[in-house]
């Protein structure tokens, strides 16, 4: 554990949960579980039990360098890795993993994305620490969650053989990724066990990792390597500069963990806490409810709300009433210069809006 | 037509329509389709090519009088009746009835609701005076609307044989009023014809009105005769706070239209405008959309509206983006302090809200 380094991924506008995200105000920075606490910053004190500040680094977009540093006063300045445009996960946690690379060649790094939603945190220490084990073994970790209904909006981890040699127990062969199921398969999934959700969390050496993105991007990893032998010089911004914009946008699903799990060097660690991305409104309100159907969640400080016969989520962001009448499975999201109403059926299509926007003139309300 | 004096009666709530409607502005200060103009000044404008306007006579609350001067600026002040409480409709048209007596006893008055909505201003006025003909021969007159599908939210009247002795046509005798029907039964009104919709306008010698009133109610009338000796004097005040306290609710259906029509003295004229009360956000969407089905109506100024697979209506006070998402028939009320979500199906059920919020510390939003 003493090589261990947690990277958190603060990227992503989380533009299923507009209009409460925005391009200044993306899902990381959010508090969606009226904790009081923005996600970003519970992430970060999930991870403290395991690791000191000092080995916590982030991985932001320059715009939201003064918010994190807002977030996480102890956040040491040269943990702030900020990209200069966004280039999705590979890039974040490559120049992430060259950084830790240089400063020792044996790290270990962990990815946990700043905008997911954990309850259990024992658990949670305890599956890292499976997985740091299994990192340092040579192998690329991730951890897998038990599903607790059959999703259809996560993908799934397809467990193999047992691992016993690396644990004691829970760590598993990875077989395969797979994507989002539709309900027929996730049922099935469900009922013959073996396949844990997808939480996007990897564990393993920063130096095996990097190995494994240059086998199918081994340009962008010359690349981040380079960036991150200027990182802290004062070169740092030219270098930056000149190679991040050329870099891919891809996710390290498919520069990292599909390629190495198909050569058998993915492990799963197999977990019991709870876990949502909480994507959209819908996972909000389900978050909130904990389960209890037919009832109204309601987030926001000074949120008044009347209901008559409804259900769903109320979001506010003013102390005006909210009055429901007969309303089933409604999102109700109330902000100063937006109000959005839907339901939680069509909680995803929110996307769709927020890209017809971005063509229309509404670029100003994103 | 010269002894004929137009009467607004100019009271109610509108509680369906809350939060738009409120105490301090109630439906008929609202403008529900879009005009620019209240509902109280489009019923004036509708009655000026009828009579001059120091022959239309308003009937309100002492708290509405400003607001109704402001809205009105050429209404005399001796036509502003003011109750000091209200006492429903038997009660505000019978003092306005016997204010007028005393002016001329052959004076005819005609009722006309400040809070409806009416399209076809020729064949409101050719109605009118068809009905000022009947009442002139003694008759308590009302105007009934061709139904234009098989409502079940407004009130029938049952015509009997045509009455050509008092107009080449479109006069009827009538033979019962009947209360909101089923579904069943108003499509069978609509298949064998003869069923009108009851608009609840009244047109009768003032004197004939006070006279069937006082079959029924006979300290009712002799209290607003007694009132209406008095106003216009410096008395006019006390004998009020005396006597109007001291008055029943009931509408006028139950005094004088029911009992005119059991004795024969009740003719109906057959009108074709269009009508509405406008009783709730369905109908308001229904009025603005114009049977399209599946569009979405949008009420308010500055109100901007983004919708994606969404029907219903959008009423907007704000100047705030609303985005809907995959809501069919759907009701977004957006006030600076309420924010009403429901749908056309429930449109009714605002009211009951309404009354919840009255028990409970709601009063200050009503």
């Amino acid at each position: 554990m003493s090589r261990f380094t947690c990277v958190i991924p603060a990227g992503g506008a989380g533009s299923r949960l507009w209009p409460l995200s925005r391009a200044n105000a993306p899902k990381f920075l959010l508090d969606l579980t009226g904790s009081g606490t923005s996600l970003l910053r519970t992430t970060w004190d999930r991870l403290t039990p395991l690791v000191p500040s000092e080995r916590i680094m982030v991985v932001t977009g320059v715009a939201h360098r003064d918010s994190v540093m807002k977030q996480l006063g102890e956040l040491d300045a040269e943990n702030l890795v900020t990209e200069s445009e966004p280039k999705d996960s590979s890039a974040a946690i490559g120049l992430a993993a060259a950084i830790l690379e240089l400063r020792d060649p044996d790290a270990i790094l962990g990815s946990f994305a700043a905008d997911h939603v954990i309850r259990g945190s024992v658990l949670f220490q305890r599956a890292v620490r499976t997985a740091v084990q299994a990192a340092d073994q040579g192998y690329i970790a991730t951890i897998g969650i038990h599903p607790g209904f059959p999703s259809t909006g996560f993908g799934y981890i397809a467990c193999g053989k047992a691992r016993s040699d690396l644990a004691p127990f829970d760590v598993y062969d990875v077989t395969e990724f797979v994507e989002k199921p539709d309900e027929a398969t996730a049922s099935d999934y469900l009922q013959r066990g073996g396949y844990l959700w997808n939480a996007g969390m990897f564990i393993a050496k920063a130096s095996v990792l990097l190995d494994q993105m240059a086998e199918s991007e081994p340009e962008m990893v010359a690349a981040l390597r380079e960036i991150a032998a200027a990182w802290g010089t004062d070169q740092a911004a030219s270098v930056r500069e000149r190679l991040w914009p050329t870099l891919p946008k891809v996710a390290i699903d498919y520069t990292v963990a599909e390629p190495a799990a198909q050569v058998g060097k993915m492990v799963c660690v197999a977990a019991h806490f709870e876990w949502d991305d909480v994507g959209d409104f819908a996972s909000v309100a389900n978050l909130l409810l904990r389960g209890r159907k037919g009832d109204l969640a309601v987030l926001g400080d000074g949120a008044q709300v009347l209901s008559d016969n409804s259900s769903g989520i109320v979001v506010s962001e003013s102390d005006r009433l909210v009055a429901l009448v007969g309303m089933d499975d409604v999102v109700v999201v109330d902000t100063a210069d937006v109000l959005l109403v839907t339901s939680k059926q069509h909680a995803q299509d929110v996307k769709t809006l927020v890209n017809r926007m971005k063509g229309h003139g509404g670029k100003h309300l994103l």
